[in-house]
C-alpha cells in the first residue's frame, strides 16, 4: 500500500479519508432509495475521489447487486489509480437491510443465551446474506457496555458484563472477518462505538457520560480490547462526551488509549456527521474547519461526513496552511486502503449475482429461530404456572401492542433505522398470536386489537375475553425505535399497558406478562400480581416461535438476564455495583422509616444472570486445586459438578463470579470471571472447571491500563456453591504499556 | 499551641485527634439522652485523653448547660495539661438541638430567596440560641451541590448552582464564626461534605459519585473554597467515594485539593464512623488498622469514630512501628488546638446560664417567619388565580398528609436527626391549617384527615368536601428524612397523594398544589389539571404563615427556584447541562416518533431560577461598556434596568446567565455568574449592574484546577435581555497551585 499511496495526490488521499451516504448518489435523497443516480456518483469519484459510501435500507438482493456494481464500476473508472470503493452498512442482526433475510436476536438477547456459538452464527449469516451485495464493510458488532437501561441503544449491547460483551464480541468479528465459504470475498467489521457511549448520565443518546479513567479502563475497554485482540478492522467512535470532552475531539482516548494502550491497527471511522456536530452541539469548536483539525488530530482516519464535501476542502487547507502534517494524512489514508486491501477489494471489487440463492436459505432463518429459543429469559414462574401444556388449555386470550407485531419483535435497524410499518415485514415470519396458534392447534387463541381503528381503547371486550379464556398472554413493551428516537425519560410501563395488565389479572385468570422491547420497562406494579413474567427483549425474526413453544413447553427456557431489571425508574444500578450501593431493604432502618418503595426487598426486579427453566439444577462440590495461589504465574483449577435434577432436558449456562474482598479501589461486589453452556439430560450431571488465572481474574487496571494484583482473599462463587481462597503473592510486574511522553490521563487536563 | 503540643504525650495528642458521641458518655447508650454520666466521661478523659464529643438532641438550654458545664469540669479536670473539649453539633437551620428555638427553612429554600442576609441572619439565631451552651463547633453550613434531586440530603444544600452555595455558604460562615453578640464565646462552623457527596450515581446516600476531576474543579470546588477563604476552620469529609475511591481515604483530595489548591488551614473531621466504614462497607482495607493509616496518610486529622476507642489504640501502634510520624500527629493535633484557641475555648471554656433568655427570643422567631416568605417558589399561576382573596372565600379545603403537620414542615435535622413525632413540636408553631384559618378569618377553613385512625383512604370525603368548598389546598410531599433513611427509588407522588389529587381537581374547584418536603417530586401526572402550584420545601417554623399569606396575598411571593424541578422520574438534567442534554421535544424528530412523554415538550417541570410573583417586571435597556474585552485584566460593566410594571410592591432576584459559547471543554448552556436582590415599589425601577471579570466570570477550572480562558464569544442574558460580547485576549499567566511533586490528579491513579 505504502506504494500506491507514493503515486497518489493530496486530493485522493483525503478522498480515502471521506465517506459519504447514499444519500448523495441517489436521485431522490431519502435514505432508502438504493439506486444509483450515476452523473452524481462519477462526479463526487472524480472531484473529490471519495474512497467510502454507505447506507441504503432493506431492498431486494439483486437491487443491491445492480447498485453496487454500477457504483464500484464508476469509482474504478472515475479514480485515477483505479482504487475501489469500500461499501458500509448497518446489518446489525443478521443482513438486515437485505429483503428477505435471517433476523437473528438483538446483541441483548445474544447475552442472554450467554451462548457465543450464536454470535458466531450471526455473523456468519450476516455475511452469507450480504457479502455478495458489495457490502464489504458491516458497521458491527456494538460492543458498548449496556449499563444504562434508559439509553435508546441498549439492547445493541451484548448487557452490562464486560466479559460477556468481549467473548460473544470477539465471536462475532472472527466470523465476520475470516469466514471462507463466502470467498473470494472478505468482510471488515466495526466496532462501535469506542469508547464509553452507552453510559450518558441523563440516559439520552448522544449526551455527555461521566467516567473516570479507572472506570473506562475496567469496564469499557475490554470488550473492545478484545475484538481488537481479534484482528478488528475499524472502529466507529462514540459520538458523545466523557467527562465534557467529545470522544471525536480526544487525543486521550483516540491516539494514547486506543493506538499506544490497546494497539489498533485499524481504521477509525467518526459517525454520522460527527465533526459538524462539534461545533454545531457540543460547541468545542468554533467552526468546521477547527473542529476537522481536532477530529484529524485527536485520531480520526475516515469521516462519516456524510452528506457534503466540505471535509475534503478543509482538510487540503489545513495541510496547506502546515497545521495537519503530510505523514498525518498518509496515516490515515494508509490505514483505510490496507483495510481495503486486507479485504481483497482490490483483486475483487465487484458484487456477484450468481448465487443470490444463498440470499433468504432457510437454514438461516431456521437458526435464528434457534437463537431466539435461547435468548429470551423467562424471570418469574409462581406455582410452575408455565408451561401451559396445550392439552389444558381450551381458549387463550393474548393482548396488547405486540401481540401481532413483527415490527416490535425485532426493535430498530431491521429493513431500516427505525423499523418499518407492519405490513413490510415478511408474512412468513410468525406474530406470537400466530404462533400460539401453531402451538395450541386445539385451542381457540383469541386476539383482540389493543385499540379499535379510531385509537379508542378497548378495555372493557378484552376484559370480558380474558374472563372466558383459559390463560391470558400480555404483549407488552416498545415499538421499534434507536439512537435520539428512543429517548425516553421513564421507563416505566406506560399507563394504557398498566391499564391493560391490570384489567387481565383482574380477570382471576392465569396471566404471562411477556417484555417485548430494547429496554426493560419498569412492571413494579403489575409484577406482583402476574404468575408468569418472561422477557423476551427483541428476540428477532424467531420470536414469536420461541416465546409461543415456551409458553406451550416445547422449549424448555434458558437464557438468562444478561442486565440488571430494575424495579424503579429512579434507581437503576449494575450487578457488579460497589458494595455500599446494595439492594433496597429500608426495614433495616428499624419501624417508622419506610419510604416509597420500601415494601420492596431489592432495587431489583431480577438480577444479572438469573432465569428460570422447566428442569432444575443441582450444584454441588465446588472444590479448588489449592487455597492459595502464591505468585502471578499459578494457578488454581476450580471444579464444580452441576446436575439435571427435574424431568426434562435443559441447557445450563455456568456462571463463576469472583469477589476481590477488599481493592483499593472500592471493588464491585461480584463480577463474572468465567461462563460455559452446556445441555445436560434429564438426571445428567458433568463436571464444570474454570482455571484462575491471577493476571486476567484478580486483577483490575489503574486509570492507564495498568493491572494492578492485590494480596489478599477472593470468594468464587458458582450457582448455590461458594469458596474462598487467598493471592499471597506480589504484585505484576509493570510493563508500562503507555508510549513515552503520553501522560496516561484520559479524562481531559485542560 | 506549638508549645502546649510539646508538653503532650502521644497519646494525649492522639486523644485531641479522636471525637466521641454523648451516647459513650450518657447512662442510657441513646442520642436523645442528653445526661452526663460523670464516671463514663471522667474514664474516658483521664485514659484516652478525648479531645471533642458530639452529638445530642433537642433538649432544653438549662438542661445543655448543666451538661455541657458537667462535662467540661470533667475534662479541664482529668486532662494533665487542662485542655477544654471541643463540643460538636448538628445545628442545620437554627439551633435545631435545642428546645424552643427558631426553625428556619433548610439550605434548599435559603437557596430559593437568592438573599445572602438570610444565610447570614440563620447562623446569627444559631449562635445566639446554642453558644452559651457549649456548644462550641457548629456542623454546618452543608455545602455540597444539589445536582442530585434523588439525593435523600438535597433539602441541605443552598441548590444546585456553584454560586449561590458559595455567596450563602460564605455569608453563613463569615456570621457564625464572627458574631461578636456571643462574646465571649465564638464558634467554629464546619464545611460539609467535602467533597462531592452530593451526586451519588445511583442517587442514594453515602454512595460512589462518578465525577472526573474537571467537574469537581468546576462545581463541586467554588462552594467549599468560598468558605475557606471566608475563615471556615474545619471541613467534615464525604463519606461516599468519588470514582470508587472513598473520600476518607483519599490523598489527592484530603490533601492535594483541600491543603495544596484551596489552602485550607483548618480542621478535618471524619463523618459518622466513617473509618471503620473503610472495612465494613467500602471494602477498601482489610481490618481497622489499614484503615485507620489510610485515612489519616489520607489527611484526615480528627476521627469521629465516635462510639470506641480503638482508633487510638490503633494510631499509637501505627506511630510506634513508625508508619505514622510524630509530625504527622502534631500536625493534626496541633490543627485541633489551633482551632480550639481561635475560638477561645482555653479562655473561656465554660457555658454560662445567665442569659438564657436569648433563647427562644420571639424576634428570632419572627425572622425565621420572614425567611420563610421569601423561601417558597410560586411555580404555576394559571389565570393569576393566586391570590385567593379572603373576600372571595367562604369555605377552604385543605387536606393532604402536610395539612397539619408541623414536622413536615421542618424536615429532618429538627430536634432530632430524623424530626420527632409530630407532638414534640412547639404548639405556637402553626400548622398551614392554623396559618389559613388566620388568614380567612371570615371563612370556615376544613380540614380532612388523609387517612382515618385506622390508615383507611378517607378519599370520598374528601371529595364530597371539595364540592362544598370554595377552594382546595393539597398539602402534599413527604415525612422528614435525612441520610440513608431517605434513600427512594422513585420521584413519583406516592399512588394516594396522586389520588387525592386527582380527587380535589375532580371537584371542579380551583386547586392549590403546595408541595412540601426535601425534594422535587414529580407531579407531571397532575400538575396540568393544577391551577396553582406552590413549592415550598422545607420552610420550617415560618412555613406555615408564609404559605398562607401566599395564598391569601398578603405576602407576595418572590422565591426562584434555587434547582431545576424535572417532569420526569428516570430524566434529571441540571440547568447547567451541556448543550447536547437539551430539554425534550421529539416532535424534533418528525411523526411516528414519539415515545413515553413526548406530549410533553421540556424534561423539566420548571426550570432554575423561574419563580412567579404578583406583581410583574420589566427588564430593558441592557447595556455594555463595550463590546470587547481585550486581556484577562481589562472589565466590562453591563446593565439593565427592572421596572417593577404590576400594581403591588415586590422583591426581585436579578440573575445574570453567561454563556461560553464554545470551550474546549463542552460547555454549560448557561451559568449563573452574578446576583443580586431588591425590593421594588409598585411602579419603581432601578438599574442593576454587573462588573464582568475575564477570569472570575468567563474562565473555568481544568482538572488541575488552572483557570482556562478562551478567546471567544460570550452571551449575557439577564430577564429577557440578551447581548454578546467578545473576549480577545490571551489565556491567564498559569502559576500551577499544585505543589511540586503532586500530580494533580484528583481521581485514584490505582
Amino acid at each position: 500500500m505504502q506504494q500506491l499511496l507514493a503515486q497518489m495526490t493530496l486530493e485522493e488521499k483525503i478522498g480515502q479519508m471521506t465517506q459519504l451516504a447514499n444519500t448523495a448518489i441517489n436521485a431522490s435523497g431519502v435514505q432508502k432509495d438504493v439506486m444509483l443516480d450515476s452523473a452524481k456518483a462519477a462526479q463526487l469519484v472524480r472531484n473529490f475521489h471519495i474512497g467510502s459510501f454507505l447506507n441504503g435500507e432493506a431492498v431486494p438482493a439483486a437491487q443491491w447487486v445492480r447498485y453496487s456494481a454500477a457504483l464500484q464500476r464508476i469509482s474504478m473508472r472515475e479514480s485515477r489509480l483505479h482504487i475501489p470503493i469500500i461499501y458500509g452498512i448497518d446489518h446489525m442482526h443478521g443482513a438486515s437491510y437485505v429483503s428477505g433475510t435471517a433476523i437473528f436476536p438483538h446483541n441483548i438477547n445474544l447475552g442472554a443465551t450467554f451462548n457465543p456459538e450464536l454470535a458466531r452464527q450471526t455473523a456468519r449469516a450476516t455475511v452469507l446474506e450480504s457479502a455478495d451485495l458489495g457490502h464489504h464493510w458491516v458497521f458491527a458488532p456494538v460492543l458498548d457496555l449496556g449499563v444504562n437501561v434508559y439509553w435508546p441503544r441498549f439492547y445493541e449491547t451484548y448487557g452490562e458484563d464486560p466479559l460477556v460483551a468481549a467473548t460473544l464480541g470477539a465471536a462475532f468479528v472472527k466470523e465476520l472477518q475470516t469466514n471462507t465459504e463466502i470467498a473470494p470475498y472478505k468482510v471488515a467489521g466495526c466496532g462501535k462505538h469506542f469508547l464509553g457511549y452507552s453510559d450518558p448520565r441523563n440516559g439520552w443518546d448522544r449526551t455527555n457520560a461521566l467516567i473516570p479513567d479507572q472506570r473506562l479502563q475496567e469496564f469499557f475497554r475490554p470488550s473492545f480490547q478484545s475484538a481488537i485482540d481479534s484482528g478488528l478492522k475499524s472502529i466507529m467512535i462514540n459520538s458523545g462526551e466523557i467527562n465534557g470532552e467529545p470522544v471525536h475531539a480526544s487525543k486521550a482516548i483516540l491516539t494514547d488509549l486506543l493506538r499506544r494502550q490497546m494497539g489498533f491497527k485499524g481504521v477509525a471511522v467518526t459517525d454520522w456527521e460527527d465533526i459538524i456536530r462539534l461545533v454545531r452541539i457540543q460547541k468545542v469548536a468554533a467552526n468546521e474547519k477547527e473542529a476537522t483539525w481536532m477530529a484529524i488530530d485527536a485520531g480520526v482516519d475516515m469521516a462519516m461526513t456524510p452528506y457534503t464535501t466540505t471535509f475534503c476542502r478543509i482538510v487540503k487547507e489545513l495541510v496547506q496552511e502546515g497545521r495537519l502534517t503530510q505523514a498525518r494524512i498518509d496515516l490515515s489514508a494508509g490505514r483505510v486502503l490496507q483495510m481495503k486491501d486486507d479485504i481483497g477489494l482490490f483483486d475483487n471489487p465487484m458484487p456477484r449475482a450468481d448465487r443470490l440463492n444463498r440470499i433468504g436459505d432457510p437454514a438461516l432463518r431456521l437458526q435464528a429461530t434457534a437463537a431466539a429459543r435461547e435468548a429470551v429469559v423467562l424471570l418469574k414462574n409462581d406455582k410452575n404456572m408455565l408451561p401451559l401444556a396445550p392439552a389444558r388449555v381450551k381458549r387463550l386470550l393474548v393482548v396488547g401492542p405486540s401481540a401481532e407485531s413483527r415490527a416490535n419483535l425485532c426493535g430498530g435497524w431491521t429493513l431500516a433505522w427505525q423499523g418499518r410499518p407492519e405490513a413490510a415485514y415478511p408474512k412468513d415470519v410468525p406474530t406470537l398470536v400466530e404462533a400460539l396458534r401453531r402451538e395450541y392447534p386445539q385451542a381457540t387463541v383469541e386476539t383482540i386489537p389493543y385499540r379499535d381503528a379510531a385509537g379508542k381503547s378497548l378495555l372493557a371486550s378484552i376484559s370480558a375475553a380474558a374472563r372466558r379464556a383459559d390463560a391470558v398472554v400480555l404483549a407488552l413493551g416498545e415499538r421499534p425505535y434507536t439512537e435520539g428516537m428512543g429517548n425516553t425519560s421513564d421507563l416505566t410501563l406506560p399507563d394504557d399497558q398498566l391499564a391493560l395488565a391490570r384489567a387481565a389479572q383482574a380477570s382471576g385468570k392465569p396471566t404471562v406478562l411477556v417484555l417485548i422491547g430494547g429496554r426493560p420497562s419498569i412492571i413494579r406494579q403489575v409484577a406482583e400480581g402476574t404468575s408468569a413474567i418472561i422477557w423476551a427483549g427483541l428476540p428477532g425474526y424467531g420470536g414469536g416461535t420461541a416465546l409461543a413453544e415456551i409458553i406451550s413447553g416445547k422449549t424448555n427456557p434458558s437464557g438468562k438476564l444478561p442486565f440488571t431489571y430494575p424495579q424503579f425508574a429512579g434507581h437503576t444500578t449494575n450487578y457488579h455495583h460497589d458494595n455500599n450501593e446494595n439492594s433496597l431493604d429500608l426495614s433495616d432502618f428499624g419501624a417508622g422509616f419506610e419510604q416509597r418503595g420500601a415494601k420492596y426487598k431489592s432495587s431489583m426486579l431480577t438480577e444479572f444472570g438469573e432465569g428460570l427453566s422447566y428442569t432444575t439444577y443441582a450444584y454441588s462440590g465446588l472444590a479448588l486445586s489449592d487455597s492459595l495461589l502464591t505468585g502471578p504465574t499459578s494457578r488454581l483449577r476450580a471444579t464444580v459438578r452441576v446436575a439435571n435434577t427435574g424431568a426434562r432436558a435443559g441447557q445450563e449456562a455456568v456462571l463463576w463470579f469472583l469477589t476481590d474482598e477488599v481493592g483499593r479501589i472500592a471493588r464491585p461486589v461480584r463480577q463474572l470471571r468465567h461462563f460455559e453452556k452446556q445441555a445436560l439430560a434429564a438426571g445428567q450431571s458433568r463436571e464444570f472447571t474454570f482455571d484462575i488465572d491471577p493476571r486476567r481474574d484478580l486483577s483490575y487496571p489503574d486509570g492507564q491500563g495498568r493491572p494492578q494484583l492485590e494480596a489478599g482473599w477472593y470468594t468464587l462463587r458458582v450457582g448455590s456453591q461458594t469458596v474462598r481462597f487467598r493471592y499471597a503473592g506480589g504484585p505484576l510486574a509493570q510493563a508500562s504499556t503507555a508510549a513515552p511522553g503520553s501522560t496516561g490521563a484520559l479524562t481531559p487536563a485542560r
